[in-house]
């Protein structure tokens, strides 16, 4: 599933976007992976993403979620507009703990004006993938604001 | 409105495991009031939060709605027991800038197993204060596992 | 509250679009109150409307928070454009029973394109008014498509 | 996909709670399959069920998705017990017109207490099946209160 990538032009028009995103440097995610209408997000598991009971924090689980839905809509976008997200919802499934987790955001439906995308999370403990969380996102495009 | 307070006891259990919360901590969040059922939290705007626009981050406006709903619930909760998030929705209603941002976490409808919470996150920039994430969210209360 | 109303012009708009609902004439609903900004829907208990356990179904509430807040939004768009539901959520708080529901939809953020609202559905038994589900609605205006 | 089959005591549970339910049976939704963890569910289009365009009206749309996710919910609940929905999120993807839909309930996350279900609705027309919503569901299991 991996294999496939986006061109390199919108790789690249979404690397240099992701990089902009303070919070994402702030919290240690890196974009993982860039397909058309699928893209990948990793946090590493680090006292920095915890909550109370020394998992990782649903804000940050959240997080990289919506940043991976927002990115995945992105790469269907025209050039010249900018994303942003309407509202998203998302269900905690179980404790997220392990190495990493890997966030998965995937076009459902793209639209001119709205796109509907998948969010799923899954926690990597050694060979293990688990997921942790699911969610459903509405992205806007803003046509003729171009992303920087 | 702000001068309800829980009791020392809430108040001392509640700071405690906000503490504990390692994203809070890095994000720069406080624990910013603490009644029975509702939860402030504020989060000052830096580049550490930003989105790609440098609006602050849908993902950083989550984290704390989320935690103060958490803990909002966690006021009413019996003392041996811990909270989990099960899900939550939210709307994005505007671009999150100015000083800092103030998330409202109030609870709507508490149970013994699942308890409902109303989400609000203001923007506040000098005298002005700005709706910008309105949200609902489900609790669950852990009986019998204490928060540490 | 309830005296505030919208100008005869808009009631009758409203008016006109909700007798077009064949689901709100087959489950019963009538509109009860049009303000700008928010309508009211009430829903008589029927066994027409119910789930297996005899309280009124899920859907039934949802269907008529979902036309509450859609008018209540559509009051607040131009004339020449018709009204959407993108997505919704909602919570049941309590086993819907009583004489009849009243759904409430308010908008909480108008805008050009997307409208944020507010849903609430109350159980009505004699005296007694009890919030069974709360929701959030996301609308599109669909501008220069007249709604019939 | 559809050859899986719920045993024949469940199959029989759920029909005959899905009988009781008179919001379905005064839609016109009759029960299409029962797998075990997956429901599906179909309404044919009729006046009785749309909204102001002509097309079949959210609410409805919104009816059969959390009834089929309820009930796949159900086929995997201990005999003893009744499931109730705690909330759900949907949202409308296309207008949904055709000659009937067909909602599909699937269980992600099997739970003691909390079962999460994604919801799908299809719109048929004639060879043709169109995904018009896509929603998430939480369920709670009420243990020792039999369905009926």
């Amino acid at each position: 599933m991996d294999d496939e990538q986006a061109t390199a032009e919108v790789r690249a028009r979404i690397e240099e976007s992701f990089a902009r995103q303070g919070l994402m440097r702030h919290l240690g995610a890196r974009l993982a992976h860039v397909a058309p209408g699928r893209v990948h997000i990793v946090l590493p598991n680090r006292p920095e993403v915890t909550q109370q009971h020394g998992y990782i924090h649903a804000g940050a689980t959240s997080a990289i979620a919506d940043s991976a839905g927002g990115y995945a809509g992105f790469t269907l976008f025209p050039e010249n507009s900018s994303v942003l997200t309407v509202e998203y919802k998302i269900n905690l499934l179980a404790p997220a703990s392990g190495d990493y987790l890997e966030a998965v955001g995937t076009v459902l439906k793209p639209g001119r004006t709205l796109t509907i995308c998948n969010l799923e999370v899954f926690a990597i403990q050694g060979d293990q993938r688990t997921l942790i969380a699911t969610g459903q996102q509405t992205l806007i495009c803003m046509n003729g604001k171009p992303d920087r």
